[in-house]
């Protein structure tokens, strides 16, 4: 039976065997929330990078310069990590050079996978009926704060594992946990994560729009994907069944 | 504010700093059970060891001998890990030398903490009188499965962060995410735990009533504490208030 399993923060991923399985990248706050929302509006490929020289790097080459510390743009860039500015029409059809502070490492372990994909709730029904189709093991990937495991990402992972309809054999004890967290909280994401150490730093930073947004179900039927050093559309070509 | 937080396994428990924190080991199947059990029928000191070898050695001195490796008693020793073992009359006054699958490490690592204490649920409300009045900041420490994050230590975790009535600053996401599994579980926890890896592999060995006893909470009133070398009971004079 295929498996399914999730890791809680990427500093439990030398548990994980990557080997012939996809990984889903999981951000929500904001990273995953914002590729997944630059490329369903058109912006061609998005390359994450890790520190802030590389970015400023390539934007000197011409790539739009996506650049988030402790939740705030960073100085000298043409946009943070909110997923408003990826909605930008200037931007259709550029590069996006990103670098935030938890998605980028989280996508950077994630290499080696069969796959790596972007999840987040504004993509959810699209990845939902790709990821169960897939012939293969399914890894849900935290990004969490700083390594340590987070409400909002947990939760995804556990709404992932909660829509599935075909039999997967959990890997550990972690996708029935985040399956439960999320059929609990449901009804009411916004308030289940109010408490989360997270949404109070965005709130803080007077970012509740941002939050409402990436909280929102199914706004894009895209999926981006990880190919090479870049995130682009996945294309029938690229489907793995 | 006194902080609170949980480590979900010993593999990140770097992420913690443990000056001045009082750290509560949580290994419910069936480590921190059979300690409570065993203190709470007079054993009069049990001694954590890694390796088979240094248990051998110590029960050549005089220990009595606990070792299990993957649920099941090693051959050669007096008893494995079954709370049951530890009720034995015969070892009231005794030393035990134990190892164990998974709670061992997690005592080793929780060293360098201010004290070091053992919970189960069959010492609950002792547990959590106690660290509530505690002037500091406590960690919970799961042992979980190999490293891997595992249902039922976190659920007693977040039965600890449910049960306090004083405040507390959460210290991360997972207090709030623990304690609502565990409201959510409350009321029938063994088939909560019942989808979980390792209840799966105690069952299949026939440890059903094993999983019963650890289930039950406030069997006891004592609370092991780690001293030096060796687990005994907490006494008025070893509390930190």
């Amino acid at each position: 039976m295929k498996k399914i399993d999730i890791c809680l923060t990427p500093e439990l991923i030398h548990q994980h065997d990557l080997t012939g399985t996809v990984v889903v990248v999981i951000d929500i706050l904001r990273a995953s929330s914002s590729i997944t929302t630059g490329i369903a509006h058109g912006v061609k490929a998005i390359r994450p990078v890790e520190s802030l020289g590389e970015c400023r790097e390539l934007k000197l080459k011409g790539h739009i310069g996506a650049a988030e510390r402790g939740g705030k743009k960073v100085g000298g860039f043409d946009i943070g990590n909110s997923p408003f500015s990826y909605m930008n029409p200037e931007f259709e059809g550029k590069k996006i050079a990103m670098t935030t502070t938890n998605g980028t490492e989280t996508l950077r372990k994630s290499k080696g996978a069969l796959q790596v994909l972007i999840g987040s709730f504004l993509n959810y029904s699209a990845l939902l009926t790709y990821v169960e189709r897939l012939p293969c093991d399914i890894l849900l990937h935290c990004a969490g704060w700083k390594g340590k495991v987070n409400m909002e990402d947990t939760l995804f992972a556990g709404a992932i594992v909660f829509g599935l309809k075909q039999m997967f054999e959990y890997n550990s004890d972690v996708p029935l946990m985040a399956a439960n967290l999320y059929k609990q909280a449901r009804n009411n994401l916004k308030s289940a994560i109010e408490g989360s150490s997270h949404v109070s730093r965005l709130l803080n930073l007077g970012l509740e729009k941002d939050i409402d947004f990436c909280l929102k179900f199914d706004e894009y039927k895209i999926i981006p994907v990880l190919k090479g050093d870049y995130i682009t559309k996945l294309k029938l070509s690229d489907m793995l069944f």
